[in-house]
């Protein structure tokens, strides 16, 4: 109350206490339908018993929009309030928010109780967690940057992340969105928004709940079911959001993203620094940060050596030596902004030993200059205490300095991703041809019908499904006693690589197939398999269920791909590389499916192995138009049949001439809507219980 | 000269200057053998060509130390500097030297021009870049740990970072040690020297040049090699260096060292936080760091639950609400650093909405407790603009704090990597039995005497000087038509899996024999082996030399071991993932030799694809004692041979029931001592030349 006041708050306020005559100096009203207007917006500061009956009286008096203070409501003060919010057409923040507040100076509302008045400037910042909200409020004020609107989402019953991307997407004053999200309600919404959005303003988030560890405080934090780390990156990914991993490189990316234009895609760097040590600290730092410092052009490093003097070093990293002087430097940068072999400027300046307080002199030359050049300009200043700061420029634009190379580069490379994301065709669905869904649906539906809770397809089934989508599936035949293998072996030897086939058991609740010695590959005449039929029956005895008899595929690349129903997020499509080392290595690449025919492409060349798939000297690279395929079939399926709980096709032997799909396992159950949790808090029963009336 | 004097250094002071009567306000002598007395050291601020001569004046007077100040010294005149060093036995720091500074009270000397007086304290800090070693004062300055003494090194002639360690191994001011070095002199004598300063004080590094571009940078810099990062990192971990990634990571690092215990060796983090939302983020950061954030014993979550407000989570990370007060703050440390399941504890606090200023009213909390505990303790507070402070305990100890949980993890990670380093056995000689040094050095000798420039050994030699050293290479004949090699395949064809044999072509220039169709495995009988030379023959032509014939091994984990002279650093001993698809993944792991047993251990450990080799639920893992035993005879051979440039073990193709190698390359070259260019700089000929004299 006394804050909304302080604030400046450019409306009427009331205070409503039915036991008080005053609230901060102020006369106070008995209930809300006693107030002399109808008010816009009720902030609600009562006790969790006291918010369903507050509610509903600011419904009935025709409020439109509450803020709830409280935390720990049950599920019935929680049923309650959300019915009140519906029936009366209300919009809910909270509860266990810590407020909102407005610095549009038409508005001036400071309805929160972070502590200090919100800087106005430029970001929109929505932070589920209070205490993260109120920390990027004040690191925000720090930079410069300043806060256009902010909203404590708190447990987000209603108004959530989604919400305010759209309201900022039409806000003049906001050209940054900030968002700290530890669940998703509706992640779909989410993506759809985010992806429109982040084309006009960036969107920045910090990816909270990485590890199990973090996972596990999340979800007794926030109350709703943690993301898998896969998921949440695949939604940030495909829907440009800049997803960082905490609140100081969350802030160290706004400040480059706020101030200075993206780089080229390409994300080649060049380093500049009055101190050589700085400078190869700088392009390691780069470097890993995922950019490139490449060697510049000769014609460039001889327009340098004629600028520098004699000691400098002028490749990149480039060492003007402590001897330089701000009208150098200044040509120095401009000489390298200009240079299309550049797409982004790293300036790193220290105290040096000749003059007192030269980096502070180098600096102010290039704040007297332009603030946004061709490519971006980001400051490094070793002597600078505050780690990131956005320095005022002589026309009023800004230039980002960092007190470490590494804030300054990953910032830089989160920049990057930004403009490559931008540079992408905008998402086109991902074509599949030739499916047949409705043949698809009906095997699902007839499995369904006979299991009504779900479970794994067998071969034949699998192997039916995965072809009303064209995924290759190697052929195979399930025999179940000698005679019938040997006659398998002779009608599928001739598909077979060097006229080869493999046999595996097929052992019910077996895991580890190869492990077990219930794999024989490359057999290669009748007396092999009969051999290897024999073993299997020996070693098996009963559990023998069948034999799979396969032709053997060519040696190639083992990769894998799938499809995981998020209960949550919906059906992900997954592709890595397969096999027994790699399973170890995790070099795995996901999407929400959809895909688009772009993602098709990207989650190639994000897996660390790309270019065993791309191909390098030597090594001729994989078929790359199946891969697009089998991605395109399996985004199809996932799409169509909600009942697909998890599909993998692994191994998938990957050659220059095609793909083949060696095993596949595919699980159904019956489809499922949102978590039942979320979807209660999300959409109160139509009609109150007996009590809630 | 008006910096040593302001400094209050506690001995007398001399300018010298044959062409002024005065120098800041000092009488100037022409020339050092003018002066009262023979001053310790001189400090010498000339231009490069009047060093050598006032350096010889110097020697000659019985000066005992010089600081060189002047860069650019050319071949000639570094010559004669080093000449006179050695002549007179004078110590030499410079080169290119920012000057040193000694905070001892009873010295006080500040011979640096490096900004303001080094704040005295407690770090050791010696910089090959000056603008690295002026960012180190100023941010231990601010940090209040301070300098007990400064050596700026510049281009290292004579002292460098190995003799500044074994001078703080035995200063009693001296509690920490901070090294930047971009190049190395004698990484040998720094090796021992640090690994056992190490074992008392902390040395941290600056790891600078770990990119491309970053050698590229220090190169130019530093006029000496660079040096691969997969050696950097084998002398540094070996020696037990904490090795950094930037000035501030450094300086983090530092704090933390400085002030606290070191971490249990389980490495077992709890997260308290007053914002659930920052103790997920810390939970994340100290995760990705390479820490662990268990959940709490029972006991531990029911201690905390009677302590802490209902609504608080128990679990770790631990999140105590806002509503908490200093009292609960300080019994939820007390009991977690009591309690054995914890290793170390951070502590993160952020403004609440409920009480202003309660974050610093919690840490004030901390700061009257005992600074020292059972634990490492940190605090992370988001409400502080300076990244990383030391702040001062009623018990004049110090508690670090951070603005940032990413920077407290990883200072905490670096404590655990020191605490786990001092756990392990001091390093005893890896033993391998049953070598034949004697007959390998003939074979190095009979080989160097035909090829006196070196090359590869063919497979015969190759075998021979490996099985020198009871390395496992598989049997092979190399046959030179088709008679001979289906006579081979008859003789090898019982050690082989399944009776089955390889061939590989021998075609001398050949790279990527599995690609070129040159090798052919899984031949069962005579017939197949007689095809596949047939082809080899047609494909190959008259570039056949021959064909390699070798028993198949029998399948499992591909593996590559070898050895790799570095100019410098001298041998390193090279474990990892053998294979196509790993080599794009690039797991390996590097140690200099000789290795010690504990390495035969760790380097399998420390590999990201560890689980494979250790086994785990359905797979088995490798013979772990034959993969000890390869390691261990490859650092033998590479101490005995210094001739040996490069050997490689690839494929070794591991199973539960040993090492197969299946090929392997060795490449001789005449033994070479230190890198000429580095021998001439710190080793000047023992006889002038003519114009130096």
């Amino acid at each position: 109350m006394l804050k909304i006041r302080q604030s400046g708050f450019t409306g009427p306020v009331w205070a409503v206490n039915p036991r008080a005559e005053e609230v901060a100096g102020e006369p106070a009203y008995p209930s809300v339908t006693a107030l002399p207007q109808t008010p816009d917006l009720a902030v609600l500061a009562v006790p969790p018993e006291a918010v369903p009956g507050v509610a509903e009286d600011c419904g009935r008096a025709g409020v439109r929009a509450l803020v709830v203070l409280a935390s720990g409501l049950d599920a019935t003060q929680a049923r309650r309030l959300l019915h009140s919010c519906r029936r009366h057409s209300m919009r809910l923040v909270g509860p266990n928010s810590l407020g909102i507040a407005q610095t549009d100076p038409a508005v001036r509302l400071d309805a929160e109780f972070g502590g200090a008045f919100p800087v106005p400037g430029s970001a929109g910042v929505a932070a589920q967690s209070g205490g993260v909200g109120i920390a990027l409020l004040e690191r925000l004020a720090w930079l410069g940057i300043g806060v256009s609107s902010f909203v404590s989402l708190g447990d987000k019953y209603d108004v959530s992340g989604n919400d305010l991307l759209q309201w900022w997407e039409d806000d003049q004053r906001t050209d940054l969105a900030l968002l700290h999200l530890e669940s998703f309600g509706n992640p779909r919404a989410f993506a759809r928004t985010a992806r429109r959005v982040t084309r006009t303003i960036p969107v920045l988030t910090v990816d909270a709940g990485r590890s199990a560890a973090g996972r596990r405080g999340a979800a007794s934090h926030t109350a709703a079911a943690a993301t898998p780390t896969v998921t949440r990156e695949a939604l940030f990914r495909q829907a440009g959001v800049t997803a960082t991993r905490g609140i100081s490189e969350l802030v160290d990316t706004a400040a480059l993203l706020h101030s200075q234009p993206l780089p080229g895609p390409r994300g080649a760097v060049a380093v500049v620094s009055n101190a050589g040590g700085i400078g190869i600290l700088a392009a390691d730092a780069c470097v890993e940060a995922g950019l490139s410092v490449p060697p510049l052009p000769d014609d460039v490093t001889a327009e340098l050596a004629a600028l520098l003097p004699p000691a400098a070093g002028t490749a990149n990293p480039v060492d003007t030596t402590a001897a330089i002087g701000p009208a150098e430097l200044l040509a120095c940068v401009e000489l390298l902004t200009r240079s299309q072999a550049v797409d982004a400027l790293l300036v790193c300046l220290v105290p040096t030993a000749l003059t007192p307080g030269a980096d502070q002199d180098l600096l102010r030359t290039l704040l007297d200059g332009p603030a946004r050049r061709r490519v971006p300009v980001t400051a490094v200043m070793l002597s600078q205490e505050i780690p990131t700061r956005c320095r005022p420029c002589a026309d009023g634009g800004q230039l980002p300095s960092y007190a470490d190379p590494t804030a300054a580069a990953r910032a830089l490379a989160h920049a990057l991703d930004r403009a490559r994301w931008l540079a992408e065709p905008p998402g086109v669905e991902a074509r599949a041809a030739d499916c047949d869904p409705d043949a698809a649906r009906q095997l699902v539906a007839d499995f369904l019908a006979a299991e009504p809770d779900g479970g794994w397809l067998d071969p034949a089934r699998t192997a039916r499904l995965l072809s009303c989508y064209r995924l290759p599936l190697t052929p195979s035949v399930l025999a179940s006693d000698e005679a019938g293998t040997m006659a398998a072996a002779r009608s599928l030897r001739g598909a077979g690589h060097e006229g080869k086939v493999v046999l595996k058991a097929h052992v019910p609740g077996l895991v580890h197939k190869s492990v077990s010695g219930a794999v024989r590959t490359g057999l290669a005449d009748e007396s092999e398999v009969r051999t290897a039929y024999r073993e299997f029956a020996e070693r098996f005895g009963d559990r023998l269920a069948g034999v799979l008899v396969q032709p053997m595929a060519a040696p190639g690349l083992e990769l894998l791909a799938g499809v995981v129903q998020d209960r949550v997020f919906g059906p992900l499509v997954v592709l890595g590389l397969g096999g027994t080392a790699t399973e170890v290595l995790d070099d795995r690449v996901a999407r929400l499916a959809p895909l688009t025919e772009a993602d098709l492409t990207t989650m190639v060349t994000e897996l660390r192995s790309a270019p065993l798939l791309l191909g390098r000297p030597g090594f001729p690279g994989v078929d790359l138009t199946a891969v697009g395929r089998t991605l395109a079939g399996l985004s199809r399926m996932a799409t169509d049949l909600p009942e697909v709980a998890e599909a993998d096709l692994n191994p998938l032997i990957a050659s220059p001439d095609g793909l083949a799909c060696v095993d596949a396992r595919v699980r159904l159950r019956p489809a499922a809507g949102f978590d039942p949790y979320l979807r209660q808090l999300r959409r109160p029963p139509a009609t109150p219980t007996e009590e809630e009336r």
